[in-house]
Formats: C-alpha cells, sequence, structure tokens
C-alpha cells in the first residue's frame, strides 16, 4: 500500500480555493430528504408476515383503556367493543383507513426553507424527547435541564445544517406547573429555531392555550392551518396494547386543531413490547394502525406519522437500552413496514445509553443513525444529543452529531453510476501518458464539492500537524463551537411587538 | 413515553442467574461468518455497467509494469503485451480465470476453531496494517510502534471474540532489517495467537525464509500445506493500473509456497484512484481481476482473496481519510462485485481518522463496519483500533473495537422471523388477562441469550449508578482490561522445544 500520509502538490492550490467558497445549494452533497432504502433487513414476504401479525392482534387481542370520545371515534369507525372493555379492529376497518390515510404530507417550518416532505423513502434527522437532565462535559455532571436549555438547544439546532427538525429534546423542570411548562416548550422552541417543532402535551386541557399561542405566533388562524409548523408527539398507547386515556384525549383536541401528529408507540422490547425484533415490530404495527383508524375517523387524511418506536432493553437488568445493534433493527424494520403502506413514518435512532460523548458514543449514535438512513426512516428522532438511554441532553454531543449524521447522510446518497462517475475515459487518460494521478483532473476538481461531505469538527490531521495544533481535543472544540453558536442572537426571535404580545398573554419563563 | 429509567422486578434475578453463565456456542447471538447482504448500494444494473467497464479497462488500458516472469505467465495466459509495455487482457482471459478461479476458500488458524470459511455474503472482522505509530491514550502521544507491540496486539486479538482474525496491524520500527522484520513479525503474531494471521512480505527473498519458520511452526511443510494459517497481503498492484513489480514477485513465491494470497488494491480515490465512488471501484475491480487472472495462471484455483480497497481521501488537502461516509460507500460496493463474481473478498472498514478513542473515532468506526458487514464483505480489514488515516494502532480502541463489532455483527445477524418471534400467541397471553408486560415471560427469558449482545465495556448504566460507580471513564476500564490481558501467559506460545528450535534458526528479537 502506498504511504498514507503521502500528499501530492497537483493542484492542491486551485481545490483549497474553490473549498473555501461556500456551496451552493445545488451542489451541496447531502440534503434533507435523500432517498434511502438500500438497506433492507426483512424480505417482502417476511413483511408481509408482519403485516398480517398486526392486523392479526388488531383484529383478536385489540386495545384497552380507550377514552368515552375514542370508543364513540372508533366504533362509528367500526371497531367492536367487547365485554372486556378493549376494542378490537376488524381488517377491512383497518383497510379502509389505509386506503383514507395520508401518503405523503409536508412537516413546515417557519422558515418555508426548512420544510419537509414526508414520503416513500426520504429521510430526516432531528432530535427528540424527552430527557430530564443535561449533560455538562466540563465537570462529568448530570443537572436537571431547564427552559433556559430547551431554548438553547434549539438555537444550536437551527444553526446545524444536518439536524432537519427539533423535536423539543428535554424537559423544562425549572417550570413546576404543566401547562406552564408545555407553553413555555413551545415558546422556546419556536423563538431557538425556524425549523420545525415537535412539543408533547401533558394533558387535554393544554391544548387550547397553545394553539392560542401558535395562532398569535403565525399571525393568524388560517395561516397556521396553512402552514403548521408545531406537531404533537402523541404516546397515544401504553404498550402493550392499551390506549393511553388522556394522550388520546390530546391527540383528538390536536387533530380538531390542524396539528400534524406523531402516533407515538414506544414499547420497550422485553418489557412491554415482545424481546423479539419481529415481535416488536408487530406490536408496534399494530398499535401504530390503530392510532391512524382513530386520527382519520376524526378527520380523514389528517397529517399522521407511523411512530412506530420500539425501544431495546438490557434484559439483564430490565433497564432501557437505546444505543444496541437490537435498536438499529427495531428501527429499521419499522421503516419497511412504514413503506409497505406508503405512509409516512419515524422511529427511534441516534441515542446512546453512554453517560458522556465518548467513543461508544460515537459508535451507538452512528450505529442506529447509519441504518435508518440507509433503511429510508422519512423522521429519524432521536438522532443527536441524546445519553443515557434518553435521560441526558448533550450540547457538545449535538454540535458533533452534526458531523455524524453528515457522514450517515453521505452513505444514504449512495454510489451514483453514471457514464462519467465510473470514469473510463477518465481512467485512460491518467493511465495512458498522463500525469498518472488523479488530484489535479478536470473531473476530481469539479466534483470535490458536490461528492464529499467535509467533516467541520472531525480531525483529519495527520499525527504531526494534530501535535503541532496542540493536540485539540474534540470536545473541547464542540464546546467553544457550542459558545460561539449561542453568542449569536436567535436568528428565530419574535420580533418585539409579538414577542410583547405573547409575553402579556402567557407566563414565559425565558429571559428577554 | 413510559419513563425510561423504569425498572420491573418480574424474573429480574432469574435473569441475571441465566445470564451469569458463560454462553454455549450453539446459543451464542453472534459469531464468525454470519451473512450479510440485506444493504446493496448498487443495483444489479449498476453491477453490470461496473464489470463492463472494469472489463473494458483492463482489454483497453491494461495494467504496466509486470516483472519479466508476470509478462511471461500473463502472456501465457492470454493477455497481451503492447509496445507500451501494457499487459492488456482480454474479456475472454479474464472470463476463462473466472471460471477457474477458488470460489469458497478456508483461512485456517493454527487452532481449527478459528478457522474461516470465505464465500457468498459471509463475513469476518479483523485488525490490518500498516500502522507505523502507538496511539499511547494516557500522554494522548504517537510513539514508533515495536516488535513487543505487534506481539501484544496478537495477544490481545486472540482473547477478542469479534476480531476473527490478524493482519498484522503495524510495522515492527525497532527493527532495522527488512528480512529481520518479516520474520519477526510472523514470530509475533504467530505466538500470539492462533488466528488467522496476515503479513506482508517487503521483498522476494524474504518469502523462502518465512516458510521455513511457518514449516517449523506448523510441524513441516505437509502440515503447512494442508491447514495454511498465514496468508499474505500482496500490494501487487501500483494504482492506477500499474504491477508493483517487486511484490508481484513476491506473490509468485507465496502462490508455490502454498500461501493464500490477498490481491490488494488500495487506489485512493481522487488520488490514485478517480474521485467518484463508482469510478474507484471499477478501476479497483479491475486491477485486482488482473491480479487474479496472474495467480490463477500459476496456480488454477490457488486460494486468493478479491481485495479490492479503494481508500477515501480528503480533496481539500490530498491525504488519506478512511472514516468518511464515502468510504463506507467504496468498500461496501465492492462487496457487491465480489459476490457478483463469486470470489471471496476484503476490504477495508472501520478504520478512523481521530487521533483518540473518542467520539469521532466511534462514528468513523461504526459507520464503515456495520455497513461493511451489511454489504457482505468476508473480510472486513482494518476493522479495529486503526487511528489517524491508518498511521497509528490503538489497544484501547482494539479492545472497545471488540464491542463495537459486536454491535454491528447483531445487526448483520439480522431480524429473524418466525411463528415464534412474531409472537402474536406471546402479545396476546401478556394482554389478556396476563401480567400485561413480558419480562418474565418464558420466551423472554429463553431468548434473552441468543438474541442480545451485550457490551464488555460499554456502559449501560443510568446516570445515578453512574454516579454511584464512580463515573467510570471508557478509556481508562479499557486500559485496565488490556493491563489484564497482558498480564496473562499467551494461550498461543509454542513449545518451549520448537521456541528454541526457532530461535535458533531465527534472530527473533521479542525477549522470551
Amino acid at each position: 500500500m502506498s504511504s498514507p500520509s503521502a500528499r501530492r502538490s497537483g493542484g492542491r492550490a486551485a481545490r483549497k480555493a474553490l473549498r473555501a467558497g461556500p456551496l451552493s445549494d445545488d451542489i451541496r452533497p447531502i440534503r434533507p430528504g435523500m432517498e434511502g432504502g438500500t438497506f433492507r433487513p426483512l424480505s417482502d414476504a417476511e413483511i408481509l408476515r408482519i403485516h398480517n401479525a398486526a392486523l392479526e392482534a388488531l383484529e383478536t387481542i385489540g386495545l384497552a383503556d380507550a377514552p368515552p370520545s375514542g370508543v364513540e371515534i372508533l366504533t362509528k369507525a367500526g371497531a367492536i367493543l367487547g365485554d372486556d372493555g378493549r376494542l378490537r379492529f376488524p381488517r377491512s376497518v383497518v383497510e379502509d383507513t389505509l386506503a383514507i390515510a395520508a401518503k405523503s404530507i409536508s412537516l413546515h417550518g417557519r422558515d418555508p426553507r426548512n420544510d419537509m416532505k414526508l414520503s416513500g423513502n426520504c429521510v430526516h434527522y432531528g432530535t427528540a424527547g424527552a430527557a430530564v437532565s443535561m449533560v455538562d462535559v466540563d465537570g462529568r455532571n448530570y443537572r436537571d435541564s431547564t427552559v433556559q436549555d430547551l431554548h438553547d438547544a434549539a438555537r444550536i439546532a437551527d444553526q446545524l445544517e444536518n439536524i432537519h427538525f427539533l423535536q423539543r429534546p428535554m424537559v423544562c423542570r425549572d417550570i413546576a406547573d404543566n401547562c406552564e411548562m408545555d407553553l413555555n416548550s413551545i415558546y422556546a422552541c419556536c423563538s431557538g429555531t425556524t425549523k420545525h417543532v415537535g412539543v408533547s402535551f401533558t394533558e387535554p386541557g393544554f391544548v387550547k392555550p397553545a394553539i392560542e399561542m401558535l395562532h398569535m405566533i403565525a399571525g393568524g388562524e388560517d395561516k397556521w392551518r396553512e402552514r403548521p409548523f408545531v406537531s404533537n408527539s402523541n404516546c397515544f398507547v401504553v404498550p402493550p396494547m392499551k390506549f393511553a386515556t388522556e394522550s388520546c384525549e390530546v391527540m383528538e383536541e390536536c387533530v380538531r386543531a390542524g396539528m400534524p401528529v406523531l402516533l407515538l408507540s414506544a414499547g420497550m422490547a422485553g418489557a412491554t413490547a415482545p424481546s423479539t425484533v419481529a415481535g416488536a415490530i408487530v406490536q408496534a404495527t399494530a398499535e401504530c394502525l390503530a392510532g391512524l383508524v382513530y386520527v382519520n375517523a376524526i378527520k380523514p387524511g389528517h397529517p399522521a406519522i407511523m411512530g412506530t418506536w420500539p425501544l431495546g432493553l438490557d434484559l439483564r437488568t430490565g433497564a432501557m437500552s437505546v444505543g444496541s445493534g437490537e435498536q438499529a433493527l427495531l428501527t429499521s424494520g419499522c421503516a419497511q413496514m412504514h413503506h409497505f403502506y406508503g405512509l409516512p413514518g419515524g422511529a427511534a435512532a441516534g441515542a446512546s445509553d453512554a453517560k458522556l460523548p465518548d467513543m461508544q458514543a460515537g459508535w451507538e449514535q452512528m450505529c442506529s443513525n447509519v441504518t435508518a438512513g440507509l433503511a429510508g426512516v422519512n423522521m429519524v428522532y432521536e438522532a443527536a444529543g441524546m445519553h443515557a438511554s434518553l435521560l441526558g441532553f448533550c450540547f457538545e454531543s449535538l454540535i458533533l452529531g452534526d458531523d455524524l449524521i453528515g457522514q450517515a447522510q453521505r452513505v444514504v446518497r449512495g454510489i451514483e453510476v453514471t457514464d462519467e462517475t465510473l470514469a473510463l475515459d477518465q481512467i485512460a487518460s491518467v493511465c495512458l501518458g498522463g500525469p498518472g494521478h488523479y488530484l489535479g483532473t478536470a473531473q476530481t476538481l469539479s466534483r470535490m464539492q458536490a461528492d464529499y461531505v467535509y467533516p467541520k469538527l472531525g480531525d483529519r490531521t495527520s499525527p504531526k500537524e494534530w501535535a503541532e495544533n496542540g493536540k485539540p481535543d474534540l470536545i473541547a472544540n464542540a464546546t467553544a463551537r457550542k459558545i460561539e453558536m449561542l453568542a449569536k442572537p436567535s436568528q428565530a426571535a419574535f420580533d418585539p411587538q409579538l414577542d410583547a404580545q405573547i409575553r402579556t398573554a402567557f407566563n414565559i419563563h425565558l429571559k428577554r
């Protein structure tokens, strides 16, 4: 093998000059919504078996604990209420829902450039919740997360190219009142980013004031309904196979208010879902299909995301574990089910069990992020910043996650095969009387921006250069970038008049 | 979502007891040689286009710089020597070779339990070279690698379940004489592990004494030829499209001595290979097919591995970069070409550009390791321990790599879909009058060992437990494990009489 540290001078100056300029949108090597689908852990026959098992589970086991309103909505749609209080779903009810459910939906950002279109195998990466702690890398400490942390997370995510949406990653533990917490979560997120925001309401009664705030931010109900830029994560089930009564009522409110919903079924394989990957997918699929019937019975075609989020478990201890190979399979298999139904879908990937942004965090985050992307998950939730099996959120990890996801996206983009990329002419001209290397060829120069993803903080220097640079520490560099990003004013801040109106109408905890 | 820290008592004691015992071979969740192939970045049509481009490159461009012996061998096989000194390969020559080349080969270990069978999509992970430095994590230092380091690497790899072979990861820089270095590399590796060993001879003249040593270790030439436990990495080309004259002569010696060869083409995309992923694969495929013709012309059916190792490059600087998403695609695409030809193949994955085993190292190592496995690379070289774009090797990283590869292998294993794993009966019995959770079910207990890969050093404790444990550091724990592993005597040590014979016949630098 030739020496890895070999440097060639051919065209280096030209390449550096070219690379220094900003990338125009048409030649960005990666972008939100790239197509996955080249990783298919399940065969078509296996997908069909999971589908049939899910329908059978809905038909014969059904779901308990629907609220009275849900019983009414679902029985009207054809579900059958048993003497045991469980709602069972004949196949035809599910099939009728699949015929009318929204197949391709948009999740809007306050800035339309941040809109996401969910369909087919297209992939978006973002944060999700709900951590209760912040990870301070300096002192290796876990501390309660606050509304300021949430706002800061939004501001950082707003500046990271490869974080495509912000589902609120942590709980504002400094706000004791749950309604105020929900309202302040919206404020903290939306004033920090113009990307699509996800929240999760604690109680049905909190939806109404939240929608009032969203109408204010949008500039009126019509504008909100036209481009709803906040969606709700509805943990509408308590696996296995029980509706979460209150969360269902929240969901009804959200649907009526025009808010897209994530039908979130987060069973833990081995505890609240079967321990087998296939079984956990069956149950999650069944549960989310029940949710889909529910939503479409309220409002046909309402934007809903199949949130099959089976999570892993360490069976030795019974504790959640999200950084495993099993997690990568749970999530990727679910993506295939979404595609089978042609429904927009999301699942959890990219979270780590590690307490700090260390090597374990890196491998765990990449393992499920790259496989989820290759499987074509429309919405990869928990993709960055998440530690300690969803208990802790870390800014440095979020910032490094941008680099990590960039590389995952490069893999998702795949291999282009054209006459140009096959490069036969180029090989001939380089070898037959040419320079004997490709560094300075027109093709190399012309594609070096469009084909390659360069890390922002990932270090590619030689050991010698690295030593000359003072052996920079990855985490320290991420901290420096964090400070820099948070020093800038938020690009998503509300205009002062609107801000004053919101602060008059609501008790906003975040300091001006 | 239910609280991630939720603990359930059901069956915990039983699970812990069960898990404490060692795993019998039949229920190990992962093992060497598992089948990949579920990640297919190239379509069948694209594979065919790459194949045709490679054959056209061989036919029209050919390779320069074959040694006189190679010219004779290859022209006899049907290659045509041009006036420009290049050997060109008509399609039929390649096709005839493909008909006789070994399709399924075994790479033996000195211990038969470590044998590897290379065929189809089966996947093995191991180290490869050739670093010139060791990474000392304590002082964040790079220092010259020594023969003792190489021996220690072998001893550590011998004890790591998920490291399936040891290609010598670093150069013994404390041995000035190249012949002595090659001989001592064999000694240091083989006395440290009974897994298959890969070396790389510097000069053709060094093969003969090395084979003498191997005969001694094997207990005779016949025993060596029956189960050759060392293979040679032949960098038989200097990309683009030139034979490496001396290395070809080494290869001829190895083939005649019954040593399996890795036909290694390590072009750097953008420097010594086209910058496009497809183009780099075309060139590597062409070069390795030329090597295959060469080997089979010497000895039809001789065990040879398609070593299409295109490596990435940071086009901003012209420096090698192996931790990128592009690298994952280069390697995975090559795997599809191996499968297209039905040939045993290997490629590079799992190396990092990071200087230390930090978060970047984790994500880079996982990105290409998991995708290479899913693509079904038979031999994943550079899978653990490799830093600084192949310049540095790190023991702590090697040890953590065992955990990392374990999770990658779990993904490769995939999703089993059977009536049992679909778990419909179990869902019914848990939900309908059952306990409402799966922690204590017979199915969960019976599969908790066979289905789940548990990390050895990866930390899954809660933040609270972690703090109670003194906030253990991942790298410090790896260092402790390293010390523990190296404190044990080598299980692969030669018996004293053999050792004395070898030390009489050769100048062995390693202290007794």
